[in-house]
């Protein structure tokens, strides 16, 4: 309802735009928050875009998001995170995080495919001044790697945090895209020798591998077991 | 030496460029052809970047590699596809390839990481629009989901290559960019009783789950049965 507290409260989707209605597969494209959320806490790198004298630059690169900020840190000589700080009022970036769950093999060359979860996020970046929400970022970002480990480790010191860019990417323009289920061959092709079906990729963690220096006693935390 | 047929012959190396030059971690930067193949080949996607309205665009997608040549398919309405076959020459684009192989926890979070393999190719896109080439791109981009998967399908037909468009990237301005080992905290954290070290990470195919439509008889090929 029009006019209520609750309309200042961020609704359940991101509202579609030029820019995040694909031109093709729109059955595979959803706005749903939480799905966006998911999709880019799972991802350990995303894939920063920019425009630099004219030409696209994609770079990989860590991040971290807040609620509904994302932050990208690096040094402050790195190109994108510069190109922030000079651009006024801030840089267009793309930024890009993909996970392939599984290939998809169809009886036709045609309908070979992956099923996949992806987001993309259209933005400006903007570089992050205030130290206290450079702090939250930082945290974030380490956080991202590992849930809980900004806590077990030595936060940044003045020197670190002075040589450490942050940028920041507001969630507003997001669009995630999806490919689940099965092979879509066609009805002519279902009788055809070739075997079809999914083969699912399987992620997972091996043994963590101690620091040939650790602290005598240092134990494997309990975050990293349970991985 | 100049002026003998070998020179002719690709180098081992990109030659930098730059473009392709870090501007930082410039030790962690590789220009081994071999490498950046052997990175291109072991992923399933890329992350095509191009410039769209004076904003930049990052979507991912599949790709096939045929020598020192990078190819990416896709509906004739898709963007980047339409927007290179209206573009004269061509499209720039940047496509990249992200391998992250471990988690990096330091004592300290400012030296926390990731252990990664990426490649990064600078290039114009060209439609491709040589039948030959054509059927020898999809190929490769099926033979990139499965080694030798084409033979084992059938083949585009007329109705399927003039739905799909090819592009082409050529492999000129490239470069690869790793971290590898272990941990790298400061002399006077060592002490810190915060567990530092490496969690790699472990990818892996799960069984194949055949359609359910099988044609009777039809068995899972050896190509699956040794992933």
């Amino acid at each position: 309802m029009q006019g209520t507290t609750q309309s200042t409260a961020p609704s359940d989707a991101y509202p579609p735009t030029d820019r995040t209605v694909p031109t093709r597969s729109a059955d595979r494209a959803s706005y749903d928050r939480e799905l966006v959320h998911a999709i880019l806490d799972e991802a350990y790198v995303c894939h920063l875009g920019f425009v630099r004298d004219g030409t696209p630059v994609v770079l990989p690169t860590l991040f971290g998001r807040v609620g509904e900020t994302l932050y990208v840190h690096g040094s402050t000589g790195s190109r994108p995170l510069r190109m922030t700080g000079e651009a006024d009022p801030g840089l267009p970036v793309c930024l890009t995080v993909t996970h392939v769950d599984a290939l998809v093999l169809a009886r036709s060359a045609f309908h070979h495919s992956i099923n996949y979860r992806s987001v993309v996020v259209h933005g400006i970046a903007y570089d992050v001044t205030d130290p206290e929400e450079k702090r939250t970022a930082l945290d974030a970002l380490v956080d991202h790697v590992v849930a809980g480990r900004s806590r077990d480790s030595r936060p940044a010191n003045k020197k670190e945090l002075a040589a450490t860019a942050v940028i920041r990417i507001d969630l507003a323009e997001v669009s995630a895209k999806l490919r689940t289920g099965g092979v879509n061959d066609e009805p002519e092709d279902l009788a055809l020798p070739h075997w079809a079906g999914l083969v699912p990729l399987r992620k997972g963690y091996a043994t963590p591998v101690g620091d040939p220096g650790l602290a005598p006693g240092t134990e494997l935390p309990g975050y990293l077991s349970d991985l």
